[in-house]
């Protein structure tokens, strides 16, 4: 299997079956080694500040987590031998998870929808390290942040 | 107003009148300058981890933030004069916000019920910087993190 | 006075009057409000991992921190009026420092020269934020960081 | 070898073979895999902020990073059996480096004498977590950071 419907099919898995990411509605857009993404649409649900209406930091915090661990997991799904069975890639990301991660709160979060997106810097079979950026739609900075990520 | 009264009545607005805060089902539980506390209750939808049925991390973050925000809006409020009208109070706590946030996951969050606590290790009237800890019912450390806040 | 010379001046100082600078070998090689910079080069003293050769950790912090704090001196002094006496402006900086760091350690310090830059992400009259990358002589990015600093 | 025998070497090793501990003068002064602690003394080099006399913030972020690699060293190396050639240890020893650290500045850098001390908050057989502090002679708080540590 390739690398790339298997990412489809985790991208399916991260937007379906994960209970929070669906609370808040976050979608990923791109998931790629490179470069990965993931979107939002404002709700009142998220607000953090009622008078207002911006976003909660901790949506800002769980977009930037998610986005990192993407971007980890495509690092590591394009590193294994192109026959490696789906049940072993599968359980090679369940072992995947967020070390640590700083975020920046750059301006208070206005917007319709939200882009983060997130690149890989560090690499490795054991540790990956990203970072993550938070636009709203008129391409204003919100918020960045890093994230260390156990991937093997 | 002494303190007291003001701290039980943004206690109130922080529990009910902060939409996230009442989707994740964040409660404070504690609200002093010296430690505050915040709890919550496993429900399906703060899962980030499916087949473990453990918290998404970004419900960890929230969390977090929230707890060391609290702590430092009880610092900023108790080092007011006594007989700050609380619509003064009130503006002072709007212009509070996070700058940055770290935070260091230990544990899976496992648990029924999870208790955040948050202690200040630098009070200025400019920016305060708060220390925090996630521990569920049975006294396992869950996360741990550090805030930067800007108070003034 | 306008903001060029005092520039100068502040870049000066930092080379030749702060002992911790000089002994590692600092230098500051470009300082503005956009991007600011710091180069040092190679000496035995530096060495934290005896075998290899390379760079201590706590040197790359150093130098992270230092030009994290530059960048954000130099939009301090960039956004007071022209007209500012020097003695004032002088007294401005003395008041900066950081509040907190992270560093990103992403390969092995090795390498005859090494540039360190950074940019402002956030820049308010009470806090600054700025990125800082450090790269050898060969452009490989051996760290980056973020730095938040007291301005005011 | 039982551990602690390879501690006393190890810790050797540390105060005399890396130059730039001897250049700041750090030496260890406990090395356990429950706390350990690293000593130095004020001295002119060490100076950031001449006016007052004050570390500089590269020297602090060198110390705190220095104690917690120590404890997750020394987490290490009591993990291992008892029985593992000194050779070997050393070999897994040179293996370690920092990830990431994260420095919290609580207040200027004054006084005699500074003592860094460092607690495992996560230890596996990949990465570890450290807690450190940074004091001076008076036990006031300096400086509190987190390392994370590749140890395996």
């Amino acid at each position: 299997m390739s690398s790339s419907p298997l990412l489809a099919q985790i991208s399916r898995l991260m937007n379906e079956q994960i209970p929070f990411h669906r609370l808040i509605g976050l979608e990923v857009t791109r998931f790629a080694s490179d470069i990965s993404e993931v979107q939002f649409t404002w709700k009142p649900e998220l607000i953090g500040n009622a008078p207002q209406g911006i976003l909660h930091g901790g949506v800002t915090a769980t977009a930037l987590d998610m986005c990192g661990g993407l971007v980890a997991i495509a690092s590591v799904v394009e590193g294994l031998p192109h026959d490696t069975p789906a049940a072993e890639v599968i359980q090679r990301i369940s072992r995947c998870g967020t070390i640590d991660l700083r975020v920046d709160y750059v301006r208070p979060g206005r917007g319709d929808t939200f882009i983060t997106t997130s690149h890989i810097i560090r690499s490795g079979n054991k540790v990956a390290v990203a970072r993550m950026e938070l636009h709203n739609q008129d391409n204003m900075l919100i918020a960045f942040g890093t994230g260390t990520y156990m991937v093997g």
